[in-house]
């Protein structure tokens, strides 16, 4: 007998012929979708344990969000407007100093968890510091995460001495490798800017060793090609491509400032694109030839980036925001289409982070990490398009239910892993201490 | 003594010094706004009739919603992520012609309406045909409107002979002069490439000789531009200059394709734009030059555009999409920050559609349309700075509870002057008949 099934609804399956199924029904058993079909009137459906009516609405992948620095939830609206710069050196860094540390880090990370869920990210990939405490956070509730501790030639929050950097990172790693199947630990070294070629290939090597993702941040703003032209010689692309940190299991963030060449040096190396619209745009950076890369074969994922930058984690915001960005920079609006930009937010960005033979899209031997779309509102009536609603309509607020990995997380928009009341008054009452 | 007194929030003012109130409260009696205050622990509060307590979040004055087509609801979604000549020939143009008439008109405007004030939108300014079902949907709501009956050169839904057109326009403006405080009258020409000359002289002076504002599409897209400068040898701006259509009660639609020449001539004329940011990126018609507007000291007001070019009418994600926009576009990070945001969606949009006198900010003697915004979630919180709060994380489905003219509209997210249930049948049902 299956466990769950999942029945009543408009199955948009991100299956390789992008098959939307009518009055589709998903079976679920020890976390596996085991079984996927449509119902007809007089059909039985297969016996479950559990029952869930999706309400004749839309059934989808849960979304993977491929760049967060979770915490940063503690500083979201703390800066808002200032060049780059300033809101780094005068706002964010102090305020990490003197306010990051294991406590805050966890109670920064709930909140983010509790903001993801409620918009329907089921996973994340991850990078800060005190990334331990992360993870714990991100473990209790039960959501899937790619998460790497930070590695920066600077003295960092929990690692003064930059030299311990990489040794942290990887302790981290080992750490939480195999405790649980839905966390998959990382490497995620800053940027070029901010790590020294020997950096690069150290936690590059650490990475491989350990079959890690190695995530790094990189050609986002025209001053960090600028810096990077001048010490060597090269584009941002191409310094890494020189010192070989390029393979399929490289997440590059970012990549706004990307001539051909350098698309062609990602593309070589099947190296993964996370793009982050709302952040690049929020801080003025530029706009990622994201049409390009697709022509080009690259694997991109969507990313929300800190929510300091954002300032949300609503993917489904992003995509609409993401779909018709491309679309004016381009002069095509045919360009980017709802269905590409759906993949985008979920195969995509499971692929992005390598994850795409467990998630990203509802097939028989996925995992079961699924969430339920309120439609019946009146923005979201009537239906003729799921695709198109999912990325033009949808926000995060329509999401009913979560379940990730066969477990549910969230029903009728209740948070079941996370004690919200206690996290909200917690942050509100660090926030009055951030504030002054 | 007091109708109403909402307390315990903080006040987003939007007055002239953009006063921000934390413990403030409004007293309202006969629907206009008495008395503003800030309560000490030991005062006590005006007399009321009804205490509304917004549970220490925000209050601020409902959002104006500068362009709208609200029937249009009827095709959200039908046809996406095409060129603007097959979106509009193909689809849009056909599926009015096949379904607008008053029946669905009417259900079509209820369905925004619902969605509007769910969103906290408190005012829109509207064109389209059967404008009179328009008016009596948006009438029934409660809500606040300036309401155009359209004027075309083409045979439109309920007027076939064109020549009919500036006649049924007046008469709209005529049968609703004076009806209600909420519903101002105006009149709605759809542009310089679809009117001749003679058109837009006769429906301008029929505006000006009954003091309606005069809503204009202009300057949306490049190829709009290239047929006015071949036909008339000018800009279309420089087009509805000489012919006479500009002055302060002219309302620019879109104004994407402007050069300085063109912001002269508006801000000479003290015209007023309405900027629809999505749907100029989605129709990728290009980027309206705002930063440029305000500089040249132009009015301007957000619009959201019918929603089938959008998808939806939700002025908070408006605002965030358009501050992100100009930042990246002037590559500046502090461009329209999130205070000039804010008073373009509030006191702007007022003053775009003349109606700055009475709505827009919160102040004495003015009416009392405001909205409370629930921040106790976690993407809200911490609150470091409400305006910021407000443009870059708010989004409408925070929207707790609305007031127009000192009456609620909505509580606690239940629509007190529309039956929900029943609409979003009947547009389930309709959505059906559009789809085949």
């Amino acid at each position: 007998m299956l466990d769950t099934i999942i029945y009543n609804g408009t199955l948009v399956t991100v299956n390789a012929d992008f098959d939307i199924l009518k009055n589709g029904w998903v079976g679920i058993k020890d976390g596996i979708i085991r079984e996927i079909g449509v119902t007809s009137p007089d059909d039985t459906l297969p016996k479950a344990k559990n029952s869930i009516n999706a309400g004749k609405w839309i059934i989808l992948p849960g979304l993977v969000n491929t760049h967060t620095h979770l915490p940063m939830t503690l500083f979201r609206g703390l800066a808002d407007d200032l060049p780059l710069s300033v809101w780094l050196n005068d706002y964010i860094f102090p305020s990490e100093k003197k306010y990051i540390e294991p406590a805050s880090v966890r109670l920064g990370s709930l909140v983010a968890c509790a903001e993801m869920i409620r918009s329907g990210t089921t996973t994340c990939c991850d990078g800060y510091f005190f990334e331990d405490d992360v993870a714990s956070s991100v473990y209790s509730c039960g959501l899937r995460a790619v998460l790497g501790q930070g590695v920066i030639d600077f003295p960092a929050p929990g690692v003064p001495n930059p030299s311990e950097n990489i040794k942290a990172a990887v302790a981290f790693a080992e750490k939480w490798q195999g405790v649980s199947p839905l966390i998959t630990p990382s490497i995620f070294c800053h940027s070029p800017y901010t790590c020294s070629s020997e950096t690069l290939k150290k936690s590059k090597d650490a990475a491989s060793a350990n079959g890690l993702l190695f995530q790094i941040h990189v050609a986002e703003t025209q001053a960090e090609c600028d810096q990077i032209q001048s010490a060597h010689q090269a584009s941002p692309l191409q310094h890494l491509d020189r010192i070989g940190i390029l393979d399929p299991d490289t997440l590059l963030v970012h990549t706004v400032w990307t001539g051909d060449e350098d698309i062609d040096i990602i593309a070589k190396h099947n190296a993964k694109i996370s793009h982050n619209p709302s952040s690049n745009m929020k801080l003025a950076s530029g706009i990622a030839p994201v049409v390009d890369f697709l022509d080009a074969g690259i694997t991109v994922g969507i990313g929300t980036d800190g929510c300091a930058s954002n300032n949300n984690l609503d993917l489904f915001q992003e995509m609409d925001l993401m779909a018709k960005l491309h679309k004016v920079k381009t002069h095509d609006p045919t360009a980017m289409n709802a269905e590409t930009v759906l993949k985008m937010a979920t195969l995509g960005g499971a692929s992005a982070i390598g994850l795409d033979d467990k998630i990203g899209s509802l097939e028989v031997n996925k995992s079961a990490d699924i969430i339920i779309i309120d439609a019946e509102k009146p923005h979201l009536v009537p239906m003729y398009n799921p695709a198109s609603h999912i990325v033009y309509t949808v926000r995060g607020s329509d999401v009913r239910d979560v379940m990730i990995e066969g477990k549910m997380i969230m029903r009728d928009r209740i948070l079941l892993t996370i004690d919200l009341d206690d996290i909200l008054k917690r942050m509100i009452r660090l926030g009055k201490e951030i504030k002054t």
